[in-house]
């Protein structure tokens, strides 16, 4: 068994209204920056210990399908690391 | 002015504790599977118009500095790539 560190970040799909990320947007307008998109994102770190990159990769897929992300709302990626 | 898009990630500073984490490590765990650690992160992606590289990241690491992170709970990345 090898340590992997595992990065799943869920994203609202394109499309699904956001105010967290509307507010935080027009708050950085208001102290004077310009930007012209923001938008917001969950990150999930998540070590475990797998046979392989691809056992991680199956597991936390398996893991963000069941409980990170809502697949009516969220897009999600996941990228795999040997520790 | 070329578009870039700059991802910044602000986490916890270690030794912070993080109740929403250790909330869904146990969620996944009473679900059955099996992790050594999970850590989250908020991430926001912000799409500017700007001179260079160089020039994208100084103005965001100033956003991030006023507005998306508290320097005294947390650590932050920036990634900033051409769009």
């Amino acid at each position: 068994m090898t340590g992997y560190t595992a990065t799943v970040t869920v994203r609202l799909e394109q499309g699904v209204l956001d105010p967290e990320a509307e507010t935080t947007r027009r708050a950085l307008e208001r102290l004077g920056f310009e930007l012209s998109d923001l938008r917001a994102a969950d990150s999930f770190e998540i070590d475990i210990e797998a046979d392989s990159v691809a056992d991680a990769r199956e597991r936390v897929t398996e893991m963000t399908e069941q409980l990170l992300a809502n697949p009516t709302l969220h897009d999600y990626e996941i990228e795999v690391e040997q520790r």
